[in-house]
């Protein structure tokens, strides 16, 4: 994989404030896998794509859906949730990435998943931390994701889905089990600790 | 039906102030039903027995989930959600009840369900409004089932959501389901009068 041609080839989808927050994702991305001792280059990949189709027609994204294997359930949803799942398929079919953990982690890194993998928390959360973000909250998930990644994609997902309630908006399932399956993993983790 | 057999039957299962509970449900359910011009019968049945296992032991309440088809996820999510399923079960086997929009109202009095029907809203909500009841924004809930039945309910799921967000425990997928449900269908009804 030549990183210069997914850097070129991404850079020419989006606008250019698309392209730094790509560019600081990308960052914060290999700074939460070094400090986990994971290999950063399927961070790097992952964390390029990510956002390749973010700016693509949502005609153009809904035939993708339609046309290939992805959940149809996601056009019932806010179209914000079509990008990353299209850019998964245009990983593989358009730059031959075949690491099923990299496409995971751009398929699903509006979502999240239950049972999501070590990259896919990474590439979620950094885009969500990343320093240009400015949510209300995005400083006490900065903090969290120094010491425990699930408790901060708890407290992302908590603060995700209290804004689609605060605005009327229907949540996609998937952030729902995502935010649950965390809370099971964290509690289990906690019982672990205290039978030892 | 004899109503009076329900009624003494189901006021031996719990305490004195759950059993007035019960009456103001069936009150409030009576009140809603005859202004939207229903047979208030149904919804008498469904609200005397909705609470019938409420005070029954947990381990009873999960083997009745094993030993019958009711859907085994309920066993990972709050204990709160195991009395009205198990309830619908009782009200079949030992009141002979088989009328299924009586049963289902009171299986799915706790999480909703999406394709619910008038029935199972009207006990969904007057188990939600009942003058004993003093939930923060109840009051708003209790007007809008003044005037439109799936606004208060939307109203009343986000409470419910936000206070499970807020106290850090995991939301039953059938809750989120309905509320997603019943914003599409407030949207379709928005759109067909836009249309008209």
């Amino acid at each position: 994989m030549d990183l210069e041609i997914l850097l070129q080839a991404t850079k020419e989808q989006m606008p250019k404030s698309r392209w730094e927050h790509t560019l600081r994702v990308k960052e914060t991305a290999v700074a939460l896998a070094t400090r986990l001792g994971m290999d950063p280059y399927p961070a790097v990949v992952a964390s390029i794509l990510h956002d390749y189709c973010k700016f693509w027609p949502d005609d153009t994204l809904s035939a993708k859906i339609q046309a290939t294997d992805l959940p149809k359930d996601l056009l019932q949803y806010n179209k914000e949730l079509w990008h990353g799942p299209v850019a998964a398929i245009v990983a593989r079919e358009e730059f031959g990435i075949l690491d099923q953990d990299i496409l995971n982690a751009i398929q699903y890194h509006t979502s999240g998943r239950p049972h999501m993998s070590l990259l896919e928390k990474v590439i979620w959360l950094a885009d969500y931390i990343e320093p240009g973000r400015r949510f209300p909250g995005v400083d006490e998930v900065r903090g969290l994701a120094m010491s425990n990644l699930d408790q901060a994609m708890i407290k992302a997902l908590d603060n995700t889905i209290l804004f689609l309630i605060q605005k009327g908006q229907k949540v996609y399932p998937l952030t729902l089990f995502t935010r649950n399956w965390l809370l099971d993993q964290v509690t289990q983790t906690e019982l672990r600790e205290e039978s030892i």
